[in-house]
């Protein structure tokens, strides 16, 4: 809003006001969020990369990231998983589950095997190498859980844990 | 575990199991997300994403992300902020805020004025134009948000936002 004003007695270039130097500010302000207070997106984006920051921060001794765990876990929890079910169940765009999945199998941790149903379709597994990666991800996992748990007190937790889950996207 | 069964049966290819095709699965399955059940991380993704799609899709008429409109939105409401200032209170990083502030100059929407008490500091401000965009993406804005309202349920979208509101990082 302030600035407004000072547009109106612009000259010459629209793009820079007439006065050449900004009012003062009081050492560290408190900035006002205006309407992002109202904006669940923007609290709720600031929760997750703090979340995935102690994640990763967490698992990056064994090379692991949130969304790799995901797949990791699901894989595991579900044999004879395809792509298309895999991308579909963690909402992940197929073209990047599959680059995801390169990667995977480059680290010899997941292979995917015909499926006897539709030669065309392939099956998710972990290799053996890959369920003790995962058993050591689960560890460290429930260990950030933990710390989340702490930092944002049980009850929060509780309650964001519950509300989000029970959004279907 | 049912790959490790087949893992010790390998004799060549370490990666490869012996059996050649994969268990058939009913069409449809339910997906088991095992443990990903418990962590808070997970969930809130899924939710983050699903709000930021949809902003973004209302917001690509004006070319508005959610970090930019963040930016417009705080330096509109805080007359003379620095960069530094910003970038704290929005937890971004410096050099991605000096990319995305470069980028909004380049399209004549914020200026950076030298500040009158330090001169090595600058202090940002919106243009003109920059005000009318910022008028224009909080309209959108306001429509998405009542959107999410309508999809996650006015109780629920209420909760989620005083619970993340609520976490100071």
């Amino acid at each position: 809003m302030a600035a407004s004003k000072r547009v109106s007695d612009r000259t010459k270039d629209v793009t820079m006001p007439l006065r050449k130097t900004a009012p003062q500010r009081a050492s560290a302000p408190v900035v006002a969020l205006d309407e992002l207070n109202d904006r669940l997106g923007y609290f709720v984006r600031r929760l997750q990369v703090a979340i995935f920051q102690d994640f990763i921060r967490r698992l990056a001794r064994i090379d692991v990231s949130p969304a790799q765990f995901s797949v990791l876990v699901v894989i595991a929890a579900n044999p004879g998983l395809s792509q298309s079910e895999l991308a579909k169940a963690l909402g992940i765009e197929r073209a990047r589950l599959v680059r995801m999945l390169h990667r995977l199998e480059l680290r010899k941790l997941t292979v995917r095997l015909p499926s006897s149903a539709d030669g065309r379709r392939h099956a998710l597994e972990l290799t053996r190498e890959g369920e003790k990666l995962l058993a050591r991800a689960k560890v460290l996992a429930a260990e950030h859980e933990e710390a989340m748990r702490t930092k944002l007190g049980p009850e929060r937790h509780r309650q964001l844990l519950e509300l989000a889950r029970g959004f279907d996207g």
